[in-house]
């Protein structure tokens, strides 16, 4: 039974009511159905991280809920992953870990029967959300067909997407050791740019720094080398999201990437939002994904199965906002520059994982695969902005008159996601911010 | 002053003996001016993995030297990083940390003066040989103008080497997941295919199964996020070479890397030799890279320093040879393949290593550099069967009278690789082997 064939359980209930006043309001993105899993250090005392779950504007502390004897009754491999200073040992414990740790972490929180000890939370306020994982794995994709199609028509507006595309889910290997968590400053990187008209290359400052709006799949139980994961069973090694925001320096990108891909376009930082939100969370919202229209191909059949048919996508709204220099000293809020769902990717999660171990390559708990960027088919639905400006031809215009063709030092990109539908609670993924800094 | 300036000290005197008997043979890849490392176990006890000293036919064991006393007057850092069941920690401590565990191991293993107690030696016959890190981030290069050239004449006859080639050293990023010790079967690998002349792909198993010959480079000292190394300090970052095949499916290759690069066509496995030869015992190899010639152009200056110019480039002896389940039925000894030299590189390691850096990527202790196919300019001196079959045109003729386009199940590939220079001692690389097996 894949995950998402489960029955929705209690947890779910759009009644349940938390004794953390802040978790029962309509616009946290925390209530007490969704319970994201991160990793937290307080900043006013010295302690180790330790794993927390956000509750409205708090964390719940799981370290001082083992203290208090309030995990007594999980299994032991449970409490142990629970205790640790990362989320990789509970990752590879599969779905029925984060499943019990999830149910017990709904009754302490609940209003009705809950522990209700004010003592188990640290304000959001006052902690340092840290990565949740050492990631060793870390690959990008390119699953929307809307991104892929825009990015390709800059370069060849006659065909604008590659033949393997309806295919092969596209996607490279990325950088580890420079994922940060939102809110770390991001250095405009240097590095080689042959300029339009001009022979020789030069390094420097990028001049066209952009994000990327993506989804992070962190994933659960490992596989062997040398032993694929079938498209049905592909959800039970997805732990859960996050947001990802895959910085991009375009000249580099364009003067570096063939014939291997893109390297140092890429790999100078990754942000990604701290608060892990569980497939369990997000069983209300999937729906079938809408990327694939009638006339394309169907995909070879490992990537086919009837459960990935009726509900392999997730409904989730992204959204993205700049906040440059100018709009914060003149006191405008963050203006939003798209909107785009993720409902709308051409290849679902569990493809994506089938495919990265259809070779037999082995997925480690705690890897990460970015969705690659999320767009739809409108213009204000682009993820980048190397699609919005159309490659720097058209500018944006801010609230302050500013026009961007792509990001200026001190330009703030934040990005929200949340899911919501008739009958369930709103459901958000936080927010994954970073700043632009001069070198 | 960067290690190539260093003067060669004492532990590289080519009269050096030692009182094990088999690294006194002329043949031998580990005599006592090589003191590679590596992390093995006991075939015959339950120990944990330890670091030992690869030594004629036999491990000097660093746990047992540690019992016995012998490591006492190294740095409390340094008989920490001995201790650890792998490289990074010693790794990290930089080239000065190797130096003086070298220089204590090379005075116990001396016939004159040494300790002479068989008792910390295990026979390397009865031990495995682990991984000797665990690798988080590994890029692989292509640094071979040869190879790219010859590569790129498959695919634009008229335009074999892309603009880009001579100003950016070339990379992406590769899987660490799935690299394996010398001697693990190599299970062959699916995935999509499109066939020539079919209108779609299918899946199956890989048709065009590959090696890649390259040098893997470890990194030493890390560097912090956002802070490059400049090329005069990248030697002070790179801590030791090994073998690495870095197998490729050629089929799955052409249908998946537009836009993005290989993907699946390289992590179902990366194979690397198991003892790690120090820069230091390469001091004496150091020689100026030749794979530049007069009219290319001169790098951008962030990838030029005098010392790189003088000795960047090291000269070691490279060997690709190839045994077949014939063969072996037969009694034919391995068939070499091809030879080559990884002083015909074009850019250099320090060169990969700033370059990586140069956007203020961070790399970590352990990481792992791939070469890049070494090819040079002959056809009996290409790293690839795509080279030496030209993209399986050309078949090879075994001994056997056996050919073959790409490998075969039960085709065993080895790889050796040595420095030699009148005056000094041969220092070896050991061998990386992998014999494919079918799914």
């Amino acid at each position: 039974m894949t995950r998402h064939d489960r029955p929705i359980d209690e947890t779910h209930d759009p009644g349940l009511r938390s004794w953390v006043d802040s978790a029962n309001t309509a616009a946290t993105d925390f209530p007490i159905q969704n319970l994201p899993l991160g990793v937290f250090r307080r900043r006013d005392r010295r302690e180790s991280p330790r794993i927390g779950i956000a509750i409205g504007d708090q964390i719940l502390d799981l370290a001082l809920c083992a203290e208090a004897k309030l995990l007594d009754d999980l299994s032991q491999s449970v409490r142990d992953a629970a205790a640790a200073p990362r989320l990789e040992a509970l990752m590879a414990l599969g779905p029925s870990a984060a499943s019990e740790l999830r149910s017990r972490v709904s009754r302490i929180l609940r209003s009705d029967g809950g522990i209700g000890d004010r003592h188990l939370l640290v304000p959001l306020d006052r902690a340092d959300v840290q990565l949740p994982t050492m990631t060793r794995g870390f690959t990008d994709f390119y699953a929307s067909l809307n991104h892929a199609t825009n990015v390709g028509r800059l370069f060849r507006p006659d065909s604008p997407l590659l033949p393997n595309y309806k295919h092969v889910p596209i996607a490279y290997h990325a950088r580890s050791s420079s994922i940060v968590i939102g809110g770390t400053p991001i250095r405009r990187p240097s590095g080689q740019i042959k300029r339009p008209g001009q022979v020789e290359p030069v390094f420097t400052a990028t001049e066209r720094l952009d994000y990327e709006l993506e989804i992070g799949l962190f994933v659960g139980a490992g596989n062997a080398l040398g032993q694929p994961v079938p498209l049905a069973d592909a959800e039970e090694h997805l732990f859960g999201i996050c947001l990802l925001n895959d910085w991009s320096a375009r000249d580099i990108q364009a003067w570096e990437s063939q014939p291997l891909g893109p390297f140092l376009a890429k790999n100078f930082a990754t942000t990604i939002s701290g608060w892990v939100v569980t497939l369990e969370a997000l069983a209300p919202f999937r729906v079938p994904a809408r990327g694939r229209s009638d006339g394309d191909p169907v995909p070879l059949s490992y990537l086919v199965s009837p459960s990935n048919e009726a509900a392999g996508g997730i409904d989730i709204t992204l959204e993205v906002l700049l906040q440059t220099r100018q709009m914060r000293i003149e006191g405008h809020a963050p203006h939003r520059l798209s909107t785009s769902s993720f409902r709308d990717m051409y290849w679902t999660p569990a493809q994506l994982l089938t495919h990265h171990t259809s070779n037999g390559c082995n997925l480690e708990p705690g890897d990460l695969l970015g969705s690659g960027t999320v767009s739809g088919q409108t213009d204000d639905s682009s993820g980048c902005l190397l699609e919005l400006t159309r490659g720097g031809q058209k500018p944006l215009v801010l609230p302050t008159g500013e026009t961007r063709e792509f990001l200026a030092d001190e330009d703030e990109v934040i990005f929200r996601g949340w899911c919501s539908r008739p009958g369930y609670a709103r459901i958000g993924l936080g927010e994954c911010r970073g700043t632009v800094s001069a070198r």
